[in-house]
């Protein structure tokens, strides 16, 4: 079985899984905010995670909050900043043609009920933000924009976005910045302070840590506003429970993807080599992005006018799991809105399927991965597989 | 060791833990959105999880909505039900006197942003919400009433309210109605259809799931807005990849609780015999709420005059975990906000502590609480360890 989604969600990594082996059958368990002892060692986990946590992102432990992931990270930094009374002042809300629905649907939200305006920062036909257009933008409304969200690297494509330039020109024109890092912690070198971002967000999962628990970072904490108050925990940030046990998680998994950084190389040369040799084979077959950075265990391969799916259960029956964003049946063909804001046509949008690995997977999955599609492409060619 | 701090959080229940030792062993872990076998395993989770959540607490799986905890569920219903618009028509909130700070500081944060209305709904002093004030209020200003929240029962003291006569007057009155029931459901047996409520709210952590899992329930969940949009997860009430070990570790505890409930009787038996003999002991003893019906593992005890955190830490020596809320020093001393709804004094209200056990503490457990506590009552009489 290869296991190749890991952008969609990684498998508990084996540290985390080892270490909440000894934690949940040994304990504590305790509410973090009790007075007793077991309240204490709880809380002191807490306190540890935030420091190696914060640690590993270049962050100072203040600015770090957990929450239960980048979907709720997000809706706090929309819920803080875009608030009816700045409204008045600073209606505008930008954001890239690329983004997450995590963040698209919310600055939908923001447009439709609060009555915001929604700026679309287009990318180019290598799915990079238009720092061009953007610098215009900001000269010509940077005092009347309440956020800008442009993402750090993208979920299907896998492409890095030059986020320091970004946040440079942000600072410049004093236009609060948050940065979507769920697909780029834990895979690229990552420090939230060099960085000069504003808001960062994080989803536990992403990471082979815990599922329902994340961070958000902020650049200066006072300018957020709770989605929920609670009895004011993390510093009034996040009320409820602290979820200890996912924040003991995310430390383990953030830890070891630290260390385990310069793994990514030999996935990252594994990968471009597999990409030549796919390509040799198939020479009509389209890498999405692949001129420019991609995060390095990424590969969104399209083979025109074959149907995705198809592909990917062809490969599923192999026991290699992937995905496509692209429906694709008889009555329906969609090509993912990235893709389209790409400029990518139907033909290749319908044949993508993405290939993503984590930096522990064994490199020679690139092999089998290779002759399985190999053999996929072929007898899908030959059953005429094709998208009407 | 004896964890008697049930109520602030739960140790995992042994049949979690067994279940999750094999669950993190074996997996599956995928995105349960994706659209391979491994995804539609993880989803398939929790549609079951859902069906065995629901089913314990008589609700229908499509009124079950799983998110990050009570805090979160609780402002999730305040933020559908206090919109903007409908403030101009309805405008008033009803809270009781002795709701959680996650309920009363949520009201307050409407109150003071937004502009509604607060009425505080006062109990007596066995504890329990005035009825005939309620149904009055209703009577006069019902319709412009957009949320009734009461707890079911009280986190510290443990006193249950007459929740079904509350909701048949909401009901009468057509006003919506959210029930705290975070320390209720698993303790005493509950049925959402039956209950009348229209919201109801819990976390996983209070009944041996994992933390940072819980769900909300929503008699009509059309009148929810979601907090988080995110992907659409949850059919759209409650975006972010969804939390799929926390998800089964709560219907495994659910149903473990279920069946389990029985197991109350004899630890109520047993807390009502340890609390005649410690009466007996020391004379001047106050339980809180002794008279009224209160969660079967709940003692909520006072020595007048004595420092409550003293007692604690003296237990505390002796392994015994129990909690106080009211902070007792020399130079600050109070008394819980929910005491003081009851009309009681501080010489009783800074003496309290909490002891909550769980339906499968052992009942011996009192024996040795009984004991340790008689010693230290003893031991702090003599040393005059009294509030000045």
């Amino acid at each position: 079985m290869i296991y190749a989604d890991y952008n969609a969600s990684s498998v508990l990594s084996d540290e985390v899984r080892q270490y909440l082996k000894e934690r949940l059958e040994n304990g504590p368990f305790a509410n973090p905010n009790a007075i007793h002892y077991l309240g204490k060692k709880v809380m002191e986990g807490i306190t540890n995670s935030r420091q190696i946590c914060a640690k590993n992102v270049g962050a100072d432990p203040d600015q770090l909050f957990f929450n239960s992931g980048s979907t709720e990270g997000i809706a706090t930094v929309f819920y803080s900043l875009l608030t009816p009374q700045k409204r008045n002042t600073k209606h505008i809300v930008i954001i890239s043609s690329i983004e997450h629905p995590a963040v698209l649907n919310t600055a939908i939200h923001y447009q439709k009920e609060f009555g915001f305006e929604l700026k679309i920062l287009p990318v180019d036909n290598n799915g990079i933000v238009d720092t061009a257009t953007l610098e215009k933008w900001l000269q010509d409304f940077g005092e009347k924009t309440a956020l800008l969200s442009i993402m750090a690297a993208n979920n299907e494509t896998g492409i890095i976005q030059p986020i320091e330039d970004i946040s440079k020109m942000a600072n410049k024109y004093h236009v609060p910045m948050l940065c979507d890092t769920t697909q780029y912690i834990g895979k690229v070198p990552f420090d939230f302070e060099k960085s000069g971002i504003d808001y960062a967000v994080l989803s536990g999962h992403k990471i082979g840590a815990l599922t329902g628990i994340g961070f958000i970072l902020a650049k200066d904490p006072t300018t957020m506003s709770p989605l929920f108050t609670g009895g004011g925990q993390e510093k009034g940030h996040r009320g409820g429970t602290q979820n200890y046990i996912g924040i003991e998680s995310i430390a383990v998994a953030l830890n070891k993807n630290s260390e385990k950084i310069v793994n990514w190389n030999k996935i990252l040369d594994k990968k471009l080599d597999f990409e030549t040799q796919i390509k040799k084979e198939f020479p009509k077959i389209v890498i999405i992005g692949e001129t420019v950075s991609r995060l390095p265990g990424t590969t969104y391969i399209s083979y025109p006018k074959l149907h995705g799916q198809a592909i990917q259960i062809e490969l599923e029956s192999h026991e290699i799991f992937v995905s496509t964003s692209a429906a694709c049946s008889d009555n329906d063909i969609a090509t993912s809105p990235a893709l389209k804001a790409m400029n990518i046509n139907d033909d290749v949008g319908r044949g993508v399927i993405r290939i993503s690995l984590n930096h522990d997977s064994p490199v020679k999955n690139y092999d089998t991965i290779f002759e399985t599609l190999k053999a996929a492409y072929r007898k899908l060619e030959k059953l005429n597989k094709i998208c009407p």
